[in-house]
């Protein structure tokens, strides 16, 4: 039994951290779509309601934002490394136990701004993940089996060790200075939490003014043009892995409510004196839940189709992926908003309730719509050769406008004309109607070509 | 643009639905750690607090095995499938929305078990599932390019067919009996309903007696025999989403609370003087939560270092992965109890809530034991050829072998002398040292030899 044996391909190891990151990035939905939407539903005020929960709803978009880069520099730590070895998987589960730590140290950031704990707490968490990414990159580069035969042959290896550790190793120094700082004066620490925030930008910079200093004026320059964001692009397998995990959860949530709340008991059912009559009572509730399980799933089957076009990823198709995904997590909430709401036809609250309903549909799906149009402007480089021709483009973008484009129409005409929330929840279920149309339509279209 | 661009590899579809199998498996565990674990907290005696939510928690367990069950159909209905078009994709997200709907069907008819309208539930629930994998069956049936090559190249096609269908449908008919009969008798409707569970077992009995009446005896008796079990292998990397998916959202449910609860508030802080004696006073919290996540990442780890070796599974193999992962979603629960009434030291109680976790720890670790036992029987079949040497296949059973035999002498231990929950936490922490220093000693191995 040779050392290789305990090699094995990186993939097992890279969907089970995606699985984790998905989990974690949406984990401060779930307490919101329970406990603070049934508050919300029992003020009278929709408005008022939602100005009650802003802040846990923007702690929410945060943190995604937050575990999302993370998951970010994930996949680019792995990007060069073809196969692992048992300490990179245990030093990978040990990257994944602090980042599902991350969140709670977000939100005690978040209660307690002007706490040394709370920051040095935060700044402990960003410390220990670098340090474990810093001992996956030494393992990696010093055993040249485990890389990737691109990076393993191309250029000196050890000096591309060094730029490795410095890429993972900056914010973590960042962080334990900010921590050491937060005892003497909160408002230090915040300043270097901001300069841990902008450090890519501020890494591109100084490597830009490196190279203009050592003589290599244009490829310095090269560093910082925006077009670089455009240009490196990558695989998508990760992508679609995480974005999987985090449609998933956000399908499934209202479920875990119905499963909660939903079993009428024993009073309920004597009181409407049956278990039809007390299951009738919550009708609204499992429409919301059909509802909104079609969208969440008809928005991945968007994904998915657009995917099957888009061979390599680049900065800004990743931007809007995550911005998708951070509205598709809000869905459930607004579905179960829109059914408590939505009834009370002539009040504001059912217009406002619709219409915020609409507003989160077109957050959700325009980024979509955004990220095709950004692959399609460099399709040599993101797109297969087989989504090249015209029709292909049209009907990806028709597919790609219907949600967009009806939830404007809606959010129109709650100007005009009270919307009951039964008919959002139908005009959701029948876009699948709409999509088969669409496909009858093509299969048409190509038939007569 | 050939109608062949609207073909694609199913992976993306059947990781989709791994996750969505996989958080509606274990959703009702959720409820569970939340309220129920504090009402048991609430509660002086554990043992009453466990008699409390015994069926609860026996709830959980079925609905695992139900939800695990329908997933196993849908993998071997997917198995011969090599590439999905939109159609396929959409009904499949039929079936997934349904499948999702599956944890309140199953709760009604466990608290209405005599409601006709509970049972109809149900039982539509199962023909719709049904109806949406028939159209399925005979899409890939009728178009040849979808099916994997071996599958389409051998045989008749249409009398393969056949068979898919009549797989497929012979549940959805029974539930379609049941549920008609149940409003006339609750007691047929409820033979229906057992005669659907055992009807794999039935289905087989009665092809060996169709093929012993047509004078192939010898076939017949195959069909019925019970190595049929171990002798009918697939891939495993289903299995493997399939677990990942539940290993992540076990590790990260503590995580959950801990975001809701344990978030000093003001009147919180104020009452302990500072925010650091406000968050130690939920020290024990947190330390449990280390200990769960680390049990249940060093669980993966296991499943994942056994998986490198296992090349093919069997129903057994499949069978004990679905106990492991049944018995690993009580983690969290017990990891909880154990913190809460482990530190009374001297009653009853501490050594009660130590003794339930080591025996859930016992059985979420000894099914795998009894994987790789079973796999390692059939070596030639189902192990990769790395694993065939006696040193491989040693050094793998004493990895399996740490935890049961750990937690069996702390059950026997605590007998004679009271455990601190905390010694357990530290125990599970220190796991982590084991399984380096085990690889330590492999390395070490090879080397002399």
């Amino acid at each position: 039994m040779a050392r290789e044996d305990h090699i094995n391909p990186s993939e097992r190891s890279l969907a089970y951290s995606d699985a984790i990151f998905a989990i974690v990035a949406t984990i401060m939905i779930l307490p919101l779509s329970g406990q603070a939407v049934q508050g919300v539903a029992g003020s009278k005020d929709l408005l008022a309601g939602l100005l009650q929960i802003w802040f846990k709803l923007l702690i929410y978009a945060l943190a995604f934002i937050l575990v999302s880069s993370t998951w970010d520099t994930h996949t680019r730590l792995f990007r060069h490394i073809e196969k692992v070895n048992e300490t990179i998987v245990l030093l990978n589960l040990g990257v994944l136990m602090v980042v599902t730590f991350l969140p709670f140290a977000f939100l005690m950031i978040a209660e307690y701004p002007r706490e040394p704990v709370a920051i040095s707490m935060f700044c402990g968490c960003i410390a220990v993940v670098g340090i474990f990414k810093a001992a996956i990159v030494w393992q990696v580069y010093n055993r040249d089996n485990l890389l990737k035969d691109e990076e393993a042959e191309t250029g000196n290896l050890s000096s591309k060790r060094r730029r490795a550790l410095l890429m993972v190793m900056v914010k973590p120094i960042l962080a334990v200075i900010a921590a050491l700082v937060s005892i003497g004066s909160i408002e230090t620490a915040w300043a270097f939490l901001i300069l841990m925030m902008v450090e890519p930008a501020l890494r591109q910079i100084g490597e830009a003014v490196y190279h203009c200093v050592r003589g290599k004026t244009r490829y310095g320059l090269k560093v910082i043009r925006p077009s670089r964001l455009v240009s490196e692009t990558a695989e998508t397998s990760r992508l679609s892995c995480f974005s999987d995990g985090v449609y998933s959860i956000v399908a499934t949530l209202i479920i875990l409510d119905i499963c909660v709340n939903n079993v009428p008991t024993a009073a309920h059912v004597q009181m409407h004196g049956s278990v039809v009559k007390a299951l009738s009572q919550d009708a609204p509730v499992f429409l919301s839940y059909v509802g909104t399980f079609v969208t969440v799933c008809l928005l991945w089957y968007l994904h998915h189709t657009m995917f099957r076009h888009i061979r390599a990823q680049n900065s800004i198709v990743l931007t809007c992926n995550k911005m998708a995904l951070l509205f598709a997590g809000y869905l459930p909430i607004v579905f179960k908003l829109t059914g408590q709401f939505g009834k009370e036809v002539g009040t504001g609250n059912s217009s406002l309730a619709v219409q915020v309903n609409s507003v989160v549909v077109f957050l959700a799906s325009v980024w979509l719509l955004a990220m095709w149009i950004t692959a399609s402007c460099k399709k040599s480089e993101t797109l297969h050769s087989s989504a090249h021709t015209t029709m292909a483009n049209m009907f990806m973008v028709a597919h790609l406008c219907i949600y967009p484009v009806t939830s404007l129409v809606i959010f129109c005409l709650c100007f005009f004309v009270p919307i009951n929330s039964d008919v959002i929840n139908w005009v959701q279920i029948g876009m699948l109607g709409v999509f088969i149309l669409l496909k009858l339509i093509r299969n048409l279209a190509q038939k007569r070509l």
